[in-house]
């Protein structure tokens, strides 16, 4: 198994051992060693009160991709902070598409970029995940 | 009616209105002018691989305590960017309750912090939000 | 020495042994356990090509303010993360007081708010500094 | 004049006229349409308590390149928010690169991302910047 082939596999275990995921019906669209893309598509109880996507459901795809991205090694690794600006909107019925890659690390923290589009690719938030290394494998190789 | 009656039932109207409030259990235990505190209680749905609350869901309830205070004067608010430190980690089960409190705010922007802590008090996370209004009364008066 | 001298006496050595505090002119106001405030005055080296205040410069003397709230413990600890909100601009020979106050802390993790403001009291900035705590002391006691 | 060269000339000129760039001794090694590369050498007044580069100088440094990124075509921009992760120390001596990209825009918004290295490539810091385009132009065309 490559690097590629195990970040895969570590982001789709983590998607089958979450709560969130499945609720949210989130789909790994790609999944490569520093890179994932997921989708999801925005639903009534994503809503908030403008009937636009609530910032926290924009925000907590983002962090989804963020974590697969930063387990991809395979060495347990936990959020420690994040920061988003908000670009766009977002209605109900639409497909967002989050595109996750590290952009750097050292030592045990790693900081990785989130862009989160419309499926047509309009700009609806950037994402930035700082991550630590707590050590521990995901999966079992 | 006066400042803080006038936030506690933009506060109420908002959670009404909106689909993630209500699918995610938020109860409001207090808003007025500037302020407000919100509880919710961590489900399975809620939960990473790691069977913690998922990061998402934390940065969504106080998300949802920041947007609260933010159009709390009636004039629509929206959230530019925001950014959080997660500091402990939260098991099914727990309550979780975040205070959300206006810090500064200058022109059209505003920035409000939001502490997330379980019931007991232990902190959970720490959260800055970064809003901008866009005009017009969230509810009629 | 309680904790707020202790504090203070970190704050005043850290000021004393760092090349930047001096170089920008920032004095301690008051420096006591969990809380500093500092004053710089903006000088013409300090601005960018609008005439005001270079933001990169707002941000030193609040990561400033920082530094010596998280180490005011008298365990070494380093900023892992900082975020700044922008709320106004500041011209020439005004004087910038930052007041910064620790929010919360999880083991070695802790959270600062530092509020920028002009001495009359004009929002500048609002800065949140998340620290980890790398252990050795500051100062000897 | 291309777009690039359009760039360049704003970045040239903000470097001219600023106070901070000159008195802090930044170089542009390279500033085109979208991106932007200063060098910047730590000297004795830019080192904190511990002899290594004060976060507040290679936030100062990344926040330059930001800024000549946001107003490089040709339309005021400033910045509205910011948010650094630090991942290396650095020595006296040391020569730091500040790389800095446009990630996206929508509206009067735009994303820029700026990674910190020394000159050997080593990870410094990973900035992300937020801006708002208030109009007017930077220079005269």
């Amino acid at each position: 198994m490559n690097q590629d082939e195990l970040a895969a596999r570590v982001a789709h275990t983590m998607l089958a051992d979450e709560g969130t995921g499945p609720a949210w019906g989130i789909v790994i669209e790609e999944a490569r060693a520093g890179y994932a893309r997921l989708a999801m598509t925005v639903r009534a109880e994503m809503l908030n009160g403008h009937r636009t996507a609530h910032g926290g459901m924009i925000f907590a795809l983002a962090d989804t991709a963020f974590a697969y991205v930063c387990n991809g090694g395979n060495v347990r690794t936990v959020a420690a902070q994040a920061s988003i600006v908000f670009l766009g909107s977002v209605a109900e019925g639409e497909r967002l598409v989050a595109e996750a890659q590290e952009l750097a690390s050292a030592a045990r923290n790693g900081v990785t970029r989130v862009a989160v589009r419309t499926a047509e690719g309009r700009p609806v938030a950037e994402f930035t995940g700082y991550s630590r290394s707590i050590g521990g494998a995901v999966v079992d190789v």
